[in-house]
């Protein structure tokens, strides 16, 4: 069998380009003793993934060049040398973006539960996207009913997830999105309270201090120290920020990042900020996704899937997430 | 009687400067009903003072104009109308940098218990500083045994207690101060595992990781900005950071201040970056006081004091802290 795959072309330095990335094709033997392999119908398209592609060391090993790019997976068995795992099952993995995956006696796959829930959201809002809001937001951020929750990106995977979460723990939500279809999608269709157009807003200090009165007790961020800055005096006593993510910082060097300077708020509000990595929670994934299941079955949590056709399209959807321009999970399909 | 003051002449903008302050003096009329007048023996020259005297708004209101700068504070009541506190009584208040305090009803004072440790250290390593050290280390730091704490201006009366009670709870312990002497004290009598002499050392974040080969899990800070920035990607994973004080950015403007770009540690190593004001764990104090005044009297905990005498010596001595003239906790004695 051929798998095409998209491959580091070049380390990626500032804003990735397209050209940073070529696709090429390799022979895929058959499954040996034990082995299965996989053909992805959907692969995630992530920013996180941005700080393995520059060859800096960062929380996992960086992509070397012509190594596949990675991501989360799901799709479904087509040989398999393993009683465990049958053809045509579905399962979820990290193969990255490639056609092909070969599970070495089914490490690195989990089988998909069967139900109503479509397979693409087993790596959107059940895949780490979901699972980083519902950790970040309710070990770090732990809001409590009547608090103030803002969230930043929030039209994206990880944001939507986490305002819907902290709605549904009673928390009053502010999402903060660029353009009116999505923030009409968080007020309309999720149920946030409020939300800031960040397109249409020049002074962000101002547009949040508007829509939270009573100032932010949880800031749920995906963007970075831009937007951290102009946000640390408006937390209220004893507030919290959950580093989740930093889109805007990825693409920046040292220098060009700004720097968070309003941090007397850290003892004058007695604030607590803290990043996470959501694979430290695995041992209570199940947990969550009973939670999460649970929630998306009573209409509680809705999602979104942002989805371009063929490995082609992997490059421009990469470059364009750091434009602001996916609205909600960011997949390619590579079997329609 | 005549009651000698220093008061605020000028809010503080930039470095303090002695022409900030002023003495004048007031009548203090005999104690009404239920009052106590106490002569104040020691007051303390405080840091975290800086925030108040430059009109702006921080966690506690600014001193206007004219007003008493406030401290820490003890001494013995000299006139009383109030059977619960005879004269003659040792108290700890917060009367500021003046010769009297009137507490209404006892309002605003605690008995100091009887024993051998002096008056003065319950302003010190039994006031504010040392109950600073202790929650912020336990309650924020946590530091486990075999953990390496690093702890900034070491040899001041928070550093100092904070880095000695890391290490009665199994931490290795690391101090930074200004000079060889303060150094040498930390090695030498407090049992600090390894000193950095500031003043000696160009590139701090070298030090450090000479210091602390294997990295940093929790940094006591009480300077800010410029020197947790060096120290971020220093940090181990899960590594916290106590902000208990931000010395040298109370004096600089938003523009001036350093700001804190090394922050994709937050996610990469999982930090935790945390302030406190130590008034919210009134309710533990008690608990403190045991503990701590347990371990000054099996000498684990040691303290230094650092004393100037009379009024007079106050806005100078308030000065020299910005400068790292204090080698201990600063005090003025106003009874010799």
């Amino acid at each position: 069998m051929i798998n095409r795959r998209v491959v580091l072309a070049a380390h990626v330095s500032g804003m990735p380009r397209e050209s940073d990335f070529r696709i090429d094709a390799v022979d895929q033997p058959p499954p040996g003793e034990g082995e299965v392999v996989v053909r992805n119908h959907y692969v995630s398209v992530d920013p996180g993934m941005r700080g393995r592609l520059s060859g800096e060391a960062s929380y996992t090993a960086p992509v070397p060049l012509g190594d596949v790019v990675g991501s989360a997976t799901v799709g479904r068995v087509i040989a398999s040398n393993n009683d465990a795992w049958p053809v045509g099952e579905w399962v979820a993995g990290a193969f990255g973006w490639q056609e092909l995956g070969l599970s070495p006696g089914g490490r690195g796959i989990r089988r998909i539960p069967e139900g109503p829930i479509p397979p693409s959201a087993h790596i959107g809002v059940l895949g780490i996207p979901g699972l980083t809001a519902y950790f970040g937001l309710l070990d770090i951020g732990q809001p409590k009913p009547g608090e103030t929750v803002l969230v930043s990106t929030a039209a994206g995977a990880v944001g939507s997830a986490a305002g819907q979460i902290a709605r549904i723990n009673g928390a009053s939500t502010v999402g903060i999105a660029g353009g009116q279809a999505k923030c009409r999608w968080l007020t309309e269709e999720l149920g946030f309270d409020a939300a800031i157009d960040r397109l249409a807003e020049p002074d962000m200090a101002a547009a949040v201090a508007r829509e939270c009165p009573d100032g932010v007790d949880v800031f749920f961020d995906n963007v970075g120290n831009s937007l951290i800055d102009p946000i640390l005096p408006l937390m209220r006593q004893h507030g919290r920020l959950v580093i989740s993510g930093q889109t805007a910082d990825y693409n920046l060097g040292r220098e060009e990042r700004v720097g968070l300077k309003n941090t007397r708020s850290f003892i004058t509000a007695r604030l607590k900020m803290q990043g996470l990595v959501v694979f430290d929670y695995a041992r209570e994934f199940s947990k969550a996704w009973t939670e999460l299941t649970g929630w998306i079955q009573d209409g509680r949590l809705k999602y979104r899937e942002d989805i371009v056709d063929g490995l082609e399209s992997l490059p421009a959807a990469f470059v364009g997430l750091f434009q602001g321009q996916n609205f909600g999970r960011k997949l390619a399909r590579l079997v329609s």
